[in-house]
């Protein structure tokens, strides 16, 4: 979103060359603030903008563009000053925007970097995305076990300023191998005692996340323990990062919004939707639709068989499309409410029988509700119709919803189970696989009734 | 979920009365990990667990159960007990375990708390479902603006022990009216000169949020902003609470849950799948499918309306399905996209014009692939067929996936428009107004081709 309230003023500034006033803007209101007045200027506004305030607010501000935008900021202006700004960026940020840049500008701007900077943002880069390596931030304060509160207290003033959180404490050996956890909260409270050592007071049940695990499931660990911040550990169990309650806020939005998509047949986007480009969206849909299409090909296939069947009784044809509705909207519902619940940990693949029972008995329900309404549909649409030829579609519905909420419970689950994502699972597959069932429950339902 | 793991060893240390087992299990964990090993114990077991341990320590393992657990275990036992549970329970989860009870339960529970838990819990009970007033907690630290760096230090230090976050101080007059911020982080930091006052070094410009202001707007504000709380204020600015991160994250959890069930037809759950009834959930569901299948009726009287040209050209029907799922899926993939786009604040109503011009191509380039497809597939099922008879299939999946993605992307900007959730125009609603337009484009263009 781009707020347009402060844009003239802006722009009036940087005409009257307005330092003071430029400088105020940069510096009084919260950087996402600043950023959001300021994501209406062009790329070489901004640059003009950003020389009235210093690297550190630099990187604060840049940090809440949007992607493109601060690759725009970095690649095209002075690198020197360029590489001042994203060395004050926060690490995790830092190695998110290299990821987006042309090989020669990454090159460029890492040779500018301090060592230690480059050697992080090297280590940063192995990590898979999607994985707690790739969301964290190396950006931690560990202290020695052997200081007394008063030290402690002492050494995070000094460090309060450069690091993205200092509520946490994290209390490591030699080698990094993760003790205790201090909070700042603990200090306070310890603060009339500052001879106390620290690993008197440190809490020793950490839970702590492996880098290789999904960053669903460490959003969902945090979540459950109302954590500020989790760390995040190698096979040796040495500290190498810690993820922040605000990296697991986008985790969990863009998780949702990826499954929303999944379960909608979009291949997740990288971008938000007017920064990916028609083509790429289109792609992105078009693979879906096309397995789709073939899926639904086969109901074509499947009718074709029962032609001669449709041709001599032709109302049998009026309620393909609401018979098939019916059981895949039925089966989207299950999907659905099983994927979240799956997501949650409301309930695990062990929980598949008494789903299975759940769905079979709300499958009948639904399918009776629908019947009743069936029997009318059928009375008011089929001319001439007799009890025999009325029967037809409600018996069908009962069937074709009980195979959806099955079908719909069943198969987010099996995919659990086989270790693949169960939003791939998504309600339109759901859907098209009831479809065809849904036309081979209602050529045989027929065939019972009305026998052809 | 479920964790098995220490029930054996609990219900051993109940049976011989290892009075300090007990204690050590109820006070060496986290207490989301105590209250998840006890969550397979009856409620009777899980309160002889508590009598070792103290009511603060109950209070937190207790706001770690499942909702249902927590009204068993304030319901079952002693009244006097449960009450010195509760009354320890953070403010905005207490005044939700309140609203679950049966009416005498609660006006017992609350007879025994103090007078001012008391006007807490009917202050909170005011605000609907959905609001910042109803997530948020009163339990908040404010310090008059005379203090300096020194006696705030000790003012937060002295509140530390009972407080749910102590890293952000808010500053008010005597009238509560919020003026200004300071963080832990910066006492820390000012903690070398203990003279100066608080409000030399306080942030003044503050985003807080109204009482009745939309849960979801919350949440995207404190996401972008990467804040630990927000402040929480009435009409005359008088701050009334904050909202943390961790409720937060349940926020952004629980909306996204939402949006995902409304989008595949489901009115939103109160509870956990496996928590809620069978009944409550076909009623859920129900609703939605009986509104759909009115609409899902609409295509059969469209269909009667074409009987005749159906049974002259029998392969027609063939593709019935086929045509109407190609249009509800690209009208569902529209849908999702919009409205994910609208709840992360990606696109707003004003961006309406770019969004119909970006579907507009996506339809018909999307179209264009499925039409290809449809040759191949007139070809192979049409018995006999000539290329007019060919081209009906193709030009109307082209019409038909415009049509989709142009519903699918209107619907929703139009809801928002309007005031109303967007999220309310579901998949399978967006299907269904597809599915007629489906048909009806469908009778039209055979008619052009094949003149019936």
């Amino acid at each position: 979103m781009i707020n347009t309230l402060f844009l003239p003023e802006l722009r009036e500034m940087l005409a009257e060359n307005n330092a003071q006033g430029l400088a105020e803007f940069c510096n009084a209101l919260h950087p996402s603030r600043t950023a959001e007045f300021m994501a209406g200027l062009e790329s070489n506004e901004v640059w003009e903008v950003f020389q009235h305030t210093d690297p550190s607010n630099q990187a604060d501000i840049l940090s809440y563009f949007s992607r493109p935008k601060q690759v725009e900021l970095v690649t095209q202006h002075d690198r020197q000053e360029a590489a001042a700004i994203v060395q004050m960026l926060p690490p995790d940020e830092r190695v998110d925007l290299f990821q987006e840049l042309e090989d020669d500008a990454r090159e460029e701007l890492i040779a500018l970097m301090p060592a230690e900077i480059r050697l992080d943002v090297l280590r940063l880069q192995q990590y898979p995305e999607d994985t707690a390596g790739s969301v964290m931030t190396t950006d931690v304060t560990k202290l020695p076990e052997h200081l007394t509160i008063g030290e402690a207290m002492n050494e995070i003033a000094r460090q309060a300023g450069q690091r993205e959180t200092i509520y946490y404490l994290y209390i490591v050996d030699a080698e990094d191998h993760l003790r205790g956890l201090v909070s700042a909260r603990q200090l306070l409270v310890g603060m009339g005692k500052p001879e106390t050592p620290i690993s008197e007071i440190m809490q020793t049940d950490l839970v702590a996340v492996h880098v290789m695990d999904d960053q669903e499931e460490v959003a969902n660990k945090v979540a459950r323990m109302d954590l500020l911040a989790i760390p995040v550990v190698d096979l040796e169990r040495r500290m190498v990062g810690i993820i922040t309650h605000d990296d697991i806020i986008d985790v969990v939005r863009e998780e949702a919004t990826e499954d929303a998509h999944r379960s909608a047949a979009v291949e997740p986007l990288d971008q938000s939707y007017l920064l990916t480009s028609v083509l790429t969206l289109s792609w992105k849909r078009g693979i879906w639709l096309t397995i789709l299409f073939f899926c639904a090909l086969l109901t074509a296939f499947a009718l074709k068989q029962y032609e001669q069947r449709l041709e001599k009784i032709s109302w049998l044809m009026l309620f393909i499309p609401l018979i098939i509705s019916s059981g895949g909207n039925s089966g989207s519902q299950s999907a659905t409410l099983i994927i979240t619940a799956l997501s949650r940990g409301h309930i695990s693949v062990g929980d598949w029988a008494k789903v299975v029972v759940r769905e079979l008995w709300m499958g009948l329900l639904l399918g009776l509700g629908l019947a009743l309404m069936g029997v009318a549909a059928s009375w008011l649409l089929i001319t001439g119709a007799d009890w025999k030829m009325i029967m037809v579609v409600p018996v069908t519905l009962i069937l074709v919803t009980v195979s959806g909420t099955l079908t719909g419970s069943i198969l987010p689950l099996m995919f659990e189970k086989l270790g693949l994502d169960p939003a791939m699972m998504s309600n339109p597959f759901v859907a098209g696989i009831v479809d065809i069932l849904g036309i081979v429950i209602y050529m045989t339902v027929a065939w019972w009734f009305v026998g052809v």
